[in-house]
């Protein structure tokens, strides 16, 4: 048995990997090839993914092999797709990465072949694009290859001992489908769940990504309450929570390619049902955290005002870039929204990043600032505004 | 050192009992004389409070002496008072109950006394009105007597337990008061937490029920895109849920009155303060879990479009009345709601509920119907549609 792992990114290379330490042969399939290559002579192109070093020094260019080419992996019998799926300006999802990465499996799916896609997409993908764009490729029929749905629940840094111990759920577009796939993954995710079917397995990732921007709403909009009130948010917080009471950390937003993604999902498609008000909290929550720049570039202003020069002279600071503390990755960051929104005001801001370089911030069209040369530093992790 | 507790309801009388049994002398104080005196007797007017049997047996009419006259507390060193807070029509608090008790509090209030509110109240209450009443009731200023604020955390039927296990918060108008009400609850709150202030205790037990209120209205709407995408919600609830992850049930809304109450605390003062777009979340929260039953009427409805017989001859009945299943209580229930609204429409609707008789039914001005003589039966805490 060979099992082809379509990307290789943060949640494709650590799950190729736990599948080649079960034993199993893999053919990681990727674009980049430079990372194919590191891959292949052992070396991590994740350095910040725990236990993953480990995987690739003894599995690289062993069990498990990289290649650039669809048709490196022509002979395997099962493709697992885990690519990116990203929002287009319309706040649509962007099928291009993810029909590509089918077609290319279609060029080279055989009867009896096995398709799980990983990808977070909107409930009821697998079952009709997924499905369209590998029969369309193969000229195989459903029945003839079997299709089924597993959502990744990586977790940046954690996506090993996740992979091992998390609970994942599976569910096939059949019963068939259903079954082989169950017995597939089997081999290698110890703390597997069947589910009736790959709707709902769809359906079950997006919803966790629905609580978590719901509750950061809540949190972020207790936040401004409590401010108002003039009661500390986090004591209060810290002595709200309890078993049954979940309360989350407020911020600049949310970022990144998964929460502020999935809600879309859901919106879009009961727009498309003209169901208008089935997806109102989750429109509103996704408004919220979106437009919680704003509340900072006030407080930022505000704290602005207290220095004594023009306005437009007060240096700034926004400390913090990405779109979480200690990932580098600026996928609709919040905080470089706020960074760029106080310069479009016309504001003298710069911004301070220990994970970029001066060069790398002038790359994004934003000035570089050390904390110390500003009059006003705002932390964006922190959401702590210093003179 | 005697305690006075004002209110001897669901909430008041298990704090009472806790007190008493401390050795603590315990004054309480009730405008219903029948309830005093099955206190006095040792008898329990809530026997539906896992332990308070025991408790009242052995200290009620000793320990515990209840009286319908604030004058009968006229000796204690400390007032706590516990009674209820409704809305009014409008969604605005009625505190005509809460000033009836502090200024009757006040007739009696003596230097060094201090006084306790346990009730949920809008953030700032105590501080505010509450020390307004009691000043002009005794003509003390605060710092003769002293001030502070302790959210009761009770669950109808575990309040023994929550009293003696989970944690409770207090925090005093001014330090002082803080210190003293912090040591004087020390000796019967084995789990305290003293805060900074009264005003955050307020604030911590609001925003528990808000994280409650918006989380129900998320796992409604999340039911309803459930149902439109032909997927079990309960199913995928139950896979998407995990340490991190904590969906609610859906309902027919929140009934009872502590949800759908608190919220409203902050949308309306964030509107006294015309900071409108600061309670957005709380808002749409409170208006989906009430609409709920617009969409459950439509769906009952639907049901009964597959009856072979006129709409208005087709006998639906709601089964289950009370706002949760086995507490009979119907302030603000939707489940009454959602009877009384299919009847508006015309439809024969009567309702079933194993803690009501016909009679006390009918004085609901609603219909009795048995679920075995209806040929469409909705049960409000199952939602399920029966035919």
């Amino acid at each position: 048995m060979r099992v082809a792992v379509i990307g290789l990114g943060k949640a494709g290379l650590p799950l190729a990997a736990v599948i080649a330490d079960s034993g199993i042969e893999v053919i990681g399939v990727d674009l980049d090839e430079e990372k194919c290559g590191m891959i292949n002579s052992g070396k991590n192109p994740i350095p910040e993914e725990t236990g993953l070093d480990e995987l690739i020094r003894k599995h690289g260019g062993r069990k498990l092999k990289a290649t650039p080419d669809y048709e490196g992996a022509a002979d395997c019998d099962a493709y697992i797709v885990i690519v990116p799926l990203l929002l287009d300006d319309l706040k649509n999802p962007d099928f291009r990465i993810l029909e590509s990465a089918f077609r290319g499996v279609g060029r080279i799916l055989k009867k009896g072949d096995i398709v799980v896609l990983e990808t977070t997409v909107p409930p009821g993908t697998t079952e009709t694009l997924v499905r369209e764009w590998l029969e369309e490729g193969s000229g195989l029929k459903l029945g003839e290859f079997y299709l089924a749905y597993s959502p990744e629940r990586i977790m940046t840094g954690y996506s090993i001992s996740r992979l091992r111990e998390f609970p994942k759920v599976i569910g096939g577009v059949d019963e068939e489908s259903g079954r082989r796939a169950y017995k597939l993954y089997s081999k290698f995710i110890p703390n597997l769940h069947l589910v009736s079917n790959a709707r709902t397995a769809e359906f079950i990732k997006v919803i966790e990504g629905c609580y978590r921007d719901v509750n950061i709403a809540l949190a972020n909009e207790l936040f401004k309450i409590a401010e108002e009130l003039g009661v500390d948010f986090y004591e209060a917080r810290e002595k709200a929570n309890h078993e049954y009471c979940h309360i989350h950390l407020p911020s600049t937003g949310v970022g990144g390619h998964c929460i502020p993604v999935y809600p879309w999902f859901l919106i879009r498609e009961m727009e498309r049902r003209e169901k208008y008000d089935h997806a109102r909290l989750l429109r509103v929550s996704r408004e919220l955290n979106d437009e919680m720049i704003n509340y900072w570039a006030e407080r930022v202003v505000l704290e602005c005002m207290k220095v004594n020069k023009p306005l437009s002279e007060v240096k700034i600071c926004i400390k913090g870039i990405t779109f979480r503390k200690g990932v580098k990755e600026i996928y609709h960051s919040r905080n470089l929204a706020l960074a760029k929104l106080l310069a479009e005001k016309g504001l003298d801001v710069g911004v301070y990043d220990e994970m970029f370089t001066p060069e790398e911030v002038k790359e994004l069209g934003l000035e570089w600032r050390e904390p110390e040369e500003a009059d006003v530093v705002f932390d964006c992790f922190e959401l702590r505004l210093d003179k």
